[in-house]
Parts: structure tokens; sequence; C-alpha cells
């Protein structure tokens, strides 16, 4: 049985495993530097954690999918509807997950970055639990996105493509932003996004 | 000075740098097994690369970025202008870099990612000598496009956000395709990218 106490304990070391991983990636990542980090007394990790650091990462991996999730759909918890944001335009909601990516760049000096970009590229040939649990934080962000593109008239096959293709380009507009130390790429995307929702008549069928 | 064989040591050490950072990221990689994948003698490493490691993953950075650079260019080394590729459209050289990473995926059973992209997200708040390498090859990869664009008719600033914006989205669906195990998210951003061309005017400007 984990108490309150331990559940408070385990919750600080899979968030200080994300922090890091943001940051230094998941091979520079030490569990000594994580424990550390949570603050955590030793050994608590392996009784969290009974396998270890694969299973720290995927649960890592698990929050920052839900974290981010949650900007697109606008509830505590990512889920694949879009309840939550239906009275939002779709550009809104991009913009708000832009915006809210620019800050975490900006507020952290462009030292974090994305734990599941990182975790697939490290780990994609080594684990399959940490890439299957990657492909599962790329889904529930591409999922909400394209039903929100669905509830605004968009036929599904349509809204799929836009969607992944909106998550790859955020995705890898974070990475040339942490390179350039700029957001301008970030901002790009953003661009790009309006201009594929006006072609494809999304905030026009509204 | 190195002779002809020493520059071929230095450049399979470089060469082998880049394959292990592609499969296992900058971290992950260990200099031992970078001296034996490359089949080079032990103690060359620090004779052709006396700063160690991060000297030779700037090389495997500046190489990944001549490589890619050279699918937009159509030229052996990356230049900054599209004079190669003048006679293609640029959906047409955008989408022969879709086939090639599509290729590069499957023929690795995606084990295979992008060097400059996992290096900016484990090194870049370490090593500000990465970072740059890594700033540089987007750079290079953003510059021909841009030049592209403007060669075919867009104006210098819509130009460059929308090269920015394609780069991001080709270097995120990298990403995206092998945590999915699918080229169909990069299938899904050269279907993205036709669309902003076409939204763009850009090859009804040719």
């Amino acid at each position: 049985m984990v108490g309150t106490k331990g559940a408070e304990t385990s919750s600080r070391l899979a968030e200080s495993m994300l922090e890091l991983i943001q940051r230094h990636g998941y091979s520079g990542t030490g569990l000594n530097a994580v424990v550390e980090h949570a603050g955590a007394p030793k050994g608590s990790l392996y009784f969290h954690f009974p396998q270890g650091k694969e299973e720290l990462g995927e649960r890592a991996v698990e929050l920052a999918a839900a974290r981010f999730g949650s900007l697109v759909t606008g509830s505590s918890t990512a889920t694949a509807t879009a309840t939550a944001s239906a009275s939002a335009t779709v550009g809104e909601v991009l913009g708000r997950v832009i915006d809210e990516l620019a800050g975490m760049l900006e507020g952290s000096d462009f030292q974090l970055g994305c734990p599941v970009s990182v975790v697939t590229l490290e780990m994609g040939a080594e684990s399959e639990r940490l890439r299957g649990a990657c492909a599962d934080a790329f889904e529930s962000w591409i999922a909400p996105v394209s039903e929100l593109l669905v509830a605004h008239g968009r036929p599904r096959t349509v809204a799929r493509v836009l969607a992944t293709a909106v998550v790859s380009m955020v995705e890898g507009a974070v990475i040339v932003s942490r390179a350039q130390r700029s957001t301008d790429p970030l901002r790009c995307a953003g661009q790009a996004i309006d201009v594929l929702l006006a072609a494809q008549g999304v905030e026009a069928s509204e």
C-alpha cells in the first residue's frame, strides 16, 4: 500500500524525471540526480518504480502527454474528445498551445525541450516500452486536434492528416527554437498553421 | 600532418559518430563504440579529435547538415543558394526530401532519427558549441528552402516564414514517424506542404 505521502513521493519522482529529461535527455539523466532533484529519500525510487529507469521514464512521458494534451482539450486530463474546447476556434486552441510552448522556452532560457521527442530519438531503438509510450503520447495530441477539426466541420480523413502535420510542425518548431534560442520558429509555425486552416476552410466552415 | 589514410580514419570516425547518434543519441554513444564501429585504431580518436567527444559531435552535426542540405540544393555540398535546383519546382524538391527521409526510416527499420534534433535536445543546455552547431545546421536547411521560394517568386519575408515552418514540420514528422513506426506522419507533412505551397501561390507563380 502506498499512502498519501507515498503517492506524493512517487509523483515528485516522476515530475523530476520529466524536468531532467526535458533538460538533458533520457541517457543524460541519472537516477541519483532524479532522487536528489525530487528531494526524495534514497531507496524510495525502487520502492515506487521497481522496474527502475524505464518505468520512471514511461511515467514521465505519460505525464508530458497529459500535460500538453490538456492544452488542446482544455481539461486537466487529456482525452481524445474536444468537448471542453468546442467553443474555441481551432486557430485559438492552437494559438494557445504555441503561446504556452513559447512561454516554456523563454521561461527556461531555452533549456527545456519536448521530453517525448528526445525519448523517441534516444530510446526508440532500445526500448519497445518507451517507444510505445512515445507513440501513445503523440497520438494523444493528434487525436484531440483531429477531433476538434472534425467538430468544426472537416471530413475525418482530412482532419487526421492536418492534425498529424500540425503536431509534427509544433514539435519540430520547439526543437528549432531551442537550437536558435529564439521563439521565431514557433511563431513561423503559428503563421503556417493559420494558412493551413484557412486553406482548408476550417475557420470559414464554423 | 594528416595524410590520406589519416583523413580516411577521421572521416570514418565522424561517419560512425553520426550513425550512432542517429540511433542512440549523443549521451548514449560512447567513444569506444565509435572507434569500434569505425574499425579505427584505438588512440586514433584523440589524434584526430583532440578535443574529444564534443569536437567529434560537432563534426557529425556538420556532416548531417551537409548531407540533408544537399537534398535541397541538389549539389554534393550544401550552400544557401538554390542554383542547382532552380529547374525543379519547390514542391518537387521538398517531395524528394520527404521520399529520402521515408527511405531512411524504412531502410533502418525506424532505428535512425535526426542527429541534429537529438543533439539539440540533449546538449542544448550543456554545450554552447554543440547548440551552435545545431542552430547552424537548421539554418543551413532553412536558408536554401527560403532561397528556392524566393527564386520561384515569393517575397523574402514570406519565404523565410514558410521555409522555417516547412523545415520544422519535416523535422517533427521524422520523430513522430519513428515513434509510430510508420511513414504516415511524413506523408501527412508532404500533403500539408503541398497545401501551404498552393495557398501561398508558390507553384502558381512559376
